[in-house]
């Protein structure tokens, strides 16, 4: 989303009567029953927008489910319950199974159920609304970070940008990365084993769809924060064994979108907690900063030391 | 949509494991809490498809909105909350602030909260999709009809249809007619009361948004039966007091899409308790005819008394 359409959204901002927290955190919060929340988010996908012309049927089934599953991942929710609308230029039959299989194929892998949808002639738009459960008040949403909290990431972002900039050709990854790489970008993990256990251990969480630096923006702003990332701390290092400049990777790293890793803080003393929770999923978790008081900005300790605002970084390469 | 695009639906139909009831109805059914039951719906409008390029924002954002409002009240349910994706082909405030208006108005009228969105960049298409909630169980869907049963229309339908053609240029409606049937035609009123009303009265029901006869065909279809409708009762009257002939008014009636009226089966004991429910509502309802056992098909019994099958009865004149 563009920032010129996400002042659009200023229109559609007006109080609501019985929503627990509308716009501007991964998903929308509903007490329907008491002990209980629902989890409602909705996102659209536009051919040539958000995939290209000609991408695999199969795949982008999979990627237009996994994108929301995502979303409810990032608020420590369930996913209960997908419903999938769709404007197709023709009804071309071998496009819809292929499509339909990768629909159903992330649905079963995340216990979600299609409960509906409509199928309408016109541009190839996908739009997916999901819905699930979070016990009430345990959500966590974009707006919890407290100073002195640390950031953490998890698995290995840049990964999605890297796959897709070989796929254009931009780029020409060695073996040892590029089916990893392409996988990541074409059949996203929602990280949802890890939002769940998160629930009572972030403070702040997001699913990093715009890349790291942009999105951990957006979860400062709802906070009321700023940080300090430190360059250092990046998880870079199981990139940097296939001959990509280390720029190249950092730049994947911190400004590439797409790999649907969970970005979040927690105080110091979770770490351990941490630590065994990323055993227990066998999946990496990166302490990469620090959440700084008010007013601070989104600060990044480079390499040599010098904390340097994150605007004269130049991180925009993969945008 | 086209029973082409009917047929793509089959590739979405696989079994749900926590849903009550899922597609081939206005809205999808599920049990999240004891005694309730949340009832969703989604529905995409595309510019060129749905809506004409250049059609007012405001009397668009009213309609979008609306149409979603009618699935739910033709399930009985109570509409509470609306998210709101949508593809622009451009960021224009203008269009915009008078969308967002027209949303906004329709959301007030029916207590809907707007929870949440997407915006993105694309050939203008609107997706909403609608929640609500129903007691459990009392939801009425398309399955319900009852050989015996009579069938009801509310309102008055034909008038979008025939509001249009006058748009259009194809028909040129008297003074008489021509507001209402133009206001029927851009701000459609979602028979809410009426849904909630006939919770304990109706057998099935659905919103005519297709054409009475084609969205009878769906509820007799669902429910397994066949129908018969009588010429002589359809509510043409109250068209026919400015020149406009008589077969294009059936037409309209029987064929005219965008309505949004509600068209319900009851048992015949319940005349009584419907006729005061339109004094109540200051809503006319009209008993159109009644459901015959399975495999009698939909029938139309003619002003001269001939019963004939509706497919040779050539209303397709709006389709």
């Amino acid at each position: 989303m563009t920032s010129e359409f996400e002042l659009i959204q200023r229109y559609f901002k007006r109080r609501t009567l019985h929503t627990d927290l509308d716009g501007g955190d991964d998903a929308a919060l509903i007490s329907l029953w008491p002990g209980s929340q629902l989890v409602v988010s909705t996102d659209m996908l536009v051919e040539g927008t958000h995939f290209l012309p000609g991408t695999d049927a199969r795949d982008l089934g999979w990627k237009t489910l996994a994108v929301n599953v995502s979303d409810l991942a990032a608020m420590a929710a369930e996913p209960r319950w997908a419903l999938l609308a769709m404007a197709l230029p023709e009804a071309d039959e071998d496009w819809l199974e292929a499509f339909s299989e990768g629909v159903y194929e992330c649905a079963a892998a995340f216990g979600v159920d299609l409960a509906g949808g409509d199928t309408t002639r016109g541009p190839r738009t996908l739009c997916v609304t999901i819905m699930g459960e979070v016990p009430h008040g345990r959500a966590v949403t974009r707006a919890g970070a407290r100073p002195g909290d640390e950031v953490w990431i998890s698995g290995q972002p840049g990964r999605a940008a890297l796959g897709l900039a070989h796929l254009r050709g931009t780029l020409r990854l060695p073996d040892t990365l590029r089916d990893a790489c392409i996988a990541a970008q074409q059949r996203p993990q929602p990280r949802v084993a890890l939002g769940l256990a998160l629930r009572d251990v972030a403070t702040a969480m997001l699913d990093v769809s715009d890349g790291l630096l942009g999105d951990l923006a957006h979860l400062l702003d709802q906070s009321g924060v700023g940080a300090c990332i430190v360059e250092n701390a990046l998880p870079v290092q199981h990139l940097a064994n296939g001959g990509v400049d280390p720029a190249t990777l950092r730049q994947a790293v911190l400004a590439g979108g797409d790999d649907y890793e969970l970005l979040f803080t927690a105080p110091r003393e979770a770490r351990e907690q941490i630590a065994s929770l990323s055993d227990r999923l066998a999946l990496p978790l990166h302490c990469i900063g620090h959440i700084l008081p008010a007013g601070s900005g989104l600060q990044l300790q480079t390499t040599d030391g010098r904390p340097v605002p994150t605007a004269c970084a130049g991180y925009d390469h993969f945008r």
